[in-house]
C-alpha cells in the first residue's frame, strides 16, 4: 500500500504539502489538492483506520424514498448506527446522485471526503460506480448487490433462497402444486437472486418448474396486465411475489377480478413491509429484518476493515403468516376465462 | 425465553437448586441435574452472555486429522482464536466424536458444559448434531455446511461461485474450451456445492456444461480409474478438482500416464493447501484463506450471540497462479486411447 511520501515523490512535493492536500488545508489550491487526491488513489493509498480521526463512514442512499417506502431505509440507518456508533465510528448520510458518481471516483471521493469505508443502500446494476466497486480499494459494502472477486467489496442482504424455500414449502403444506411468481425488473440484482431462488425452492420441493410459471417487469402495470392473467390462465392457486409492494397491487387488482383471497388464490410477498398488516387481508410475506440488515452492514464493513475479505453476508430470512394464504382450491372457471 | 424460575416450577424445585444443578454443584445428584438440564433445553433456557464467567465458546473438530492436512485446521484454529480472545472469550477446543453426539444432545451439551457458543469443523451431513441444529437454541457456526431456517446457527465458508468462476475464466483465457471436473464424494455440502458452482461457472463463461464433463466419488481411486480415464477420452484439455488433495493425486497420476503438465492438460486445484507450493509442477489453486475463515468464524458467532440471525457468511475466494496450467493444446493422441 503506497504512504504519503510515494504521493509527494510522484508529484515531486513535499510531504508536508501532501498531507495538507488531503486534509483540505486552505493554503493549497485547489489544482493541487485535486492533483494529489487522483495521485493518491492511483497509487492505491488509503487512510489508515489507525490515524486520528479517521473513523468516518458512509452511509449512500440512492432512490431510497423512490424504490420502497421510506421507513424501509429508516429502519436499515438504524441499525447500522446502532451498531457502528458504539464501535467509535461517526455515521455520515449522503444522497448518492448519478451527478457524484459522474463528477469523482468512488476511490477519491472517499478520500477526499475522509470516509474509511462505506455502507451503499439502492445502488442499481447500472451505476457509475457498481463497475468502479469491481477494483475500487476502500472497503464497500452492498445492499443487495454482489460485487465479485474484491477483497475489499462485499454482499449483505437476505438468504431469498431459505425465504423462497420456506415459501414454497408452506404453500406446498396448504395442497398448492402450481405455483406462480412475479416480479419487479430483472435489471437488479436482487430480483435476479429471488427469480433464480423461486425455481430453486420449486424443484426443491418437488413441484413443475416451468418458466412460464414466472413473469417480470419493471412496471406494475406489465405485470398486472400481462403476466398476472398468463398465470391464471394456467390455473396457479398461488402467487409470490419479489416484493410486498407488488404482492399489494397483485392482490387489489385480482380482488378487482372478482377473485377471493385467499379462498381462491393465495398471495405471497417479500420483505415483510410495515405495510403488510394493513392490506385486506394482510400480506403473508418472507421477512428481511431491516435492523438486522443494518446492523449486519456494520459487522460486514468493520470485517473489511479488519481486513477479513467478506464476500457475501446473508441473513435468515422469516416466514410471517398473516391471511392471504389459504388451502388450494379449484377455482372459479369464469375468471379462467380471462 | 426461558427464565431459572420457569425451569424451578416445571420441576416443583426451588431457583437455587436449579442453579446449583445448572452450575453443577457437588450437592445434587447426577439425575436430579440431568433432569435440570433437560427442561432447561426443553424450554429452551439458554445461558445470558451477561452472566458472569458465561463466555466461553467451544470450536468442536470433527475428522480434521483425516480430512485434511493437520495445518488446515491449524490455522483456523487460530485465527478463530485471534478474534475471539481479544474480544473476552475463552475458546476450549473438543474433539467432536459421535459418542458424544449419540450421548448428549447439543444444547444440552453446552448448556452443561456453560459453552454460548459452539464453532464446528468438520461436521459431515450424516452426523448426529447435524439434524439437531436445524432446531437448537445455542448460536452454532459451521464451517462449510448450511443449516437452514434456524437464526441461531450460520454457514461459514469461502465464496465457491467467485473461486470457480475464476478459475473457468482464467482457464478460458488460456485457450481451454472443454474443462473437466473430479470431485470427492457428493455426501459433503461443500463438495456439492463446488460441484454447483464449477457448472455455474462454465455456463458464465459461455462454456458446454455437459455433466458427463464431472465426475465424483468419496474414494480418490475411483476418481483416478473411472473418472478420469473418462474425462480424458472427452478430450479435456483442463480439468478442475474440488480438493487440492484430489488435484495432486490426479496431477501424479496423469505424470504416470504419460502426461506432461500443463503442456498436455492444465489442472487446478482447491483450497491453497501448504502442499501446493511443492507439487510438480506446483499447483495452480482456488484459494480459501483459512485464518481469516478462522477469524469470520467469531464474527459470524458473535452476531449471533448479539441476536443477529446471519445465515451465511462467505470469503472472496482468490485465484493464485502457479505453474500447473499452460494454454491450450491439442492433446497426444496415443493417451487418449485408454
Amino acid at each position: 500500500m503506497a504512504r504519503i511520501e510515494d504521493i509527494a515523490n510522484k508529484l515531486n512535493i513535499s510531504k508536508g504539502t501532501v498531507s495538507k492536500a488531503l486534509n483540505g488545508a486552505p493554503d493549497v489550491s485547489e489544482t493541487l489538492r485535486k492533483a494529489v487526491l487522483e495521485t493518491a488513489v492511483d497509487l492505491g493509498y488509503s487512510r489508515s483506520l489507525h490515524k486520528k480521526g479517521a473513523k468516518q463512514l458512509c452511509l449512500f442512499i440512492e432512490n431510497m424514498a423512490y424504490a420502497e417506502p421510506a421507513d424501509f431505509g429508516h429502519d436499515i440507518i438504524a441499525g447500522f448506527r446502532r451498531a457502528a456508533e458504539p464501535a467509535g465510528f461517526v455515521v455520515q448520510i449522503v444522497d448518492l446522485s448519478e451527478a457524484i458518481q459522474k463528477a469523482t471516483r468512488y476511490d477519491e471521493y472517499m478520500l477526499q471526503n475522509n470516509f474509511v469505508g462505506a455502507f451503499f443502500l439502492g445502488l442499481t446494476l447500472s451505476d457509475t460506480w457498481l463497475h468502479q466497486l469491481q477494483t475500487s480499494r476502500t472497503p464497500a459494502v452492498l445492499l443487495d448487490n454482489h460485487v465479485p472477486a474484491n477483497p475489499t467489496s462485499c454482499y449483505v442482504g437476505v438468504d431469498n433462497n431459505e425465504g423462497m424455500d420456506l415459501a414454497v414449502a408452506y404453500l406446498k403444506q396448504l395442497g398448492h402444486r402450481k405455483i406462480g411468481y412475479l416480479s419487479g425488473g430483472l435489471g437488479s440484482y436482487v430480483n435476479q437472486q429471488r427469480y433464480l431462488a423461486f425455481f430453486h425452492a420449486l424443484r426443491k420441493n418437488g413441484l413443475p418448474d416451468d418458466h412460464h410459471l414466472a413473469g417480470s417487469d419493471y412496471y406494475f402495470s406489465e405485470c398486472l396486465q400481462k403476466h398476472l392473467p398468463a398465470l391464471l390462465r394456467q390455473n396457479v392457486t398461488a402467487i409470490l411475489c419479489s416484493h410486498d409492494l407488488l404482492a399489494h397491487t397483485v392482490m387489489l387488482h385480482c380482488l378487482e377480478l372478482g377473485l377471493r383471497i385467499p379462498q381462491d388464490l393465495s398471495i405471497i410477498g417479500f420483505d415483510d413491509l410495515p405495510l403488510c398488516d394493513y392490506t385486506a387481508p394482510p400480506l403473508t410475506t418472507i421477512r428481511q429484518d431491516r435492523t438486522q440488515l443494518g446492523k449486519s452492514g456494520f459487522y460486514a464493513l468493520s470485517s473489511l476493515l479488519n481486513s477479513v475479505p467478506i464476500s457475501t453476508l446473508l441473513l435468515h430470512a422469516q416466514l410471517v403468516l398473516r391471511q392471504s394464504c389459504g388451502q388450494a382450491s379449484p377455482q372459479n372457471p369464469s375468471i379462467r376465462k380471462m
